[in-house]
C-alpha cells in the first residue's frame, strides 16, 4: 500500500519558485513517481499562452489579466527582480550553466505524463478562460486536489 | 491506521495566501477530514481583532503591532498589492464572482471544528496578548504542531 | 514501518522564514526525529560564510553573489523589512524576549545531527563554491531530496 505519488500546489507566479516546482516534479517523474501539479492564483500565470485569444472581460479582471505575466517568458523573480532585470539575468545564467529552462521543464512535465490541474475557482476570480492557458490541462477544484493528496506521500505548497 | 488528517501552517499574513489556506482547510473539513491550522509570524495578523483591547507594549513590539494588519479586512496581497488597492480589487472581484470571503471562511472553519492554534513563541516576539486575537483559539508551540503533523497525511506550509 | 522523519526545503533567504524552518527542524530533532534540511536558491544565502574566500566568477554570478546576503546576519524580512531596519528590529525584539537567534539555531541544528544539504544545481546557477558556505554540509541534487522525502512523514517547502 506504499505510495510514492507526489503533489505540488504551485501558488506562486515567480520564475524562481516555478522552476523549483517543475524541477522537483520532473525529478520525481523521472524516478517513476506519479506526479500531480495543481496551479492556483498567481501560479496560473505560468500556464498562460503568450498570445492568447481575446475575450471580453469584466473591468477588474481585465486589469488583473493585463498586468499579470503572460506565460513563463514574462515571469519575474520573487527577490532581486528589479523590474524584470533580475529575472533576465537568472535566465541568462541558467543558459550559461546549461540548466534546463522553465519552458523546457514544462514541456518535459507534459512529456512525462505529469498531471497538470488548473484551479477552476482561481480561474473564475482572475477571469481566465480555458483557451487562454496552454493545452493539455485538467480543470478542477480543491476537492480534486485533496483527493490526489490523500494518495500521495509528499505534498508541497510552493 | 490510515489517517486523512491535515495540518496547515499559515506563516503568511497575505490575503491571497490566507484565502488558499482556508479554502484547503474548509474543503478538507467538508470531506470529513480532521484539520489543524497553526498560525505563526505574519499569519497571526489574520487572527487579530479589528478593534482589540489596548495593552501597554515595549516600543518595538508596539511599532510592529501598530503597522501590521488588524485582522482579515486589512490584509494585502503578496503580489500586485499597490498599497492595498490590489487587495481591494481582489475582494471586489471575489464578491462579483460569488466566491466566499476570508471572513466567511474563518467563520466556516470555526463552525466545522477546525482546530486553530496560535503560535505562542510568535506571539511573544510580536507582542500579542491572547485577547487581541479572535475567540476560540488554542495557544501552543512547535512541539504541539509536530505532534499534530505526525498524525496527519498532508502537511502544508503556506 | 512508521517513520517520524522530517524534511524541510528552505527555498527562502528571508530571516523570518529561515527562523521558522530552523525552529521546526530543531524542535523535531529534540523530539527524536531524524531531520533533513535541503537548501536551494535564496536559501543558500543562509549558509554563506560572512567572510568567504574570494573566487573569480562570471560577471552575472559575481553580481548576484555580491548583492545577496552573506550569511544569517545579513538576511532581511519577507515583509516590513524597510531596507534591513525591520530585520534588525526583529533581531532586537527576539533578544529582548529571550528567543534563540538564527545563528544559534543553525549551530543547534548541527549539534543535533540534522542533515544539511546544499542544492548543487542552485550552487551552479548562483556561482557558489563549496568553501563559500559553512562547514559540515552535504552537496546533492533533487534526487537526493526526493529519496529523503520518501522516507519522511512530514515534508515542508518554506
Amino acid at each position: 500500500m506504499e505510495t510514492t505519488k507526489k503533489t505540488i500546489i504551485l501558488f506562486s507566479g515567480d520564475l524562481d519558485k516555478a522552476l523549483a516546482a517543475f524541477i522537483i516534479a520532473n525529478g520525481a517523474a523521472a524516478m517513476g513517481d506519479e506526479v500531480t501539479m495543481f496551479f492556483t492564483f498567481w501560479g496560473l500565470n505560468v500556464l498562460r499562452k503568450t498570445a492568447a485569444p481575446h475575450h471580453q472581460k469584466r473591468f477588474l479582471q481585465g486589469m488583473f489579466g493585463g498586468m499579470m505575466p503572460h506565460g513563463p517568458g514574462q515571469l519575474g523573480l520573487s527577490k532581486m527582480n528589479f523590474g524584470g532585470l533580475g529575472a533576465n539575468m537568472m535566465r541568462k545564467v541558467m543558459r550559461q550553466q546549461g540548466v534546463t529552462s522553465l519552458e523546457e521543464l514544462i514541456q518535459s512535465a507534459r512529456d512525462q505524463g505529469i498531471k497538470l490541474i488548473a484551479c477552476s475557482m482561481s480561474m473564475d476570480v482572475l477571469g481566465f478562460q480555458e483557451d487562454e492557458l496552454i493545452e493539455g490541462l485538467e480543470f478542477a477544484g480543491v476537492a480534486t486536489f485533496l483527493g490526489e493528496a490523500d494518495e500521495a506521500n509528499v505534498n508541497l505548497f510552493i
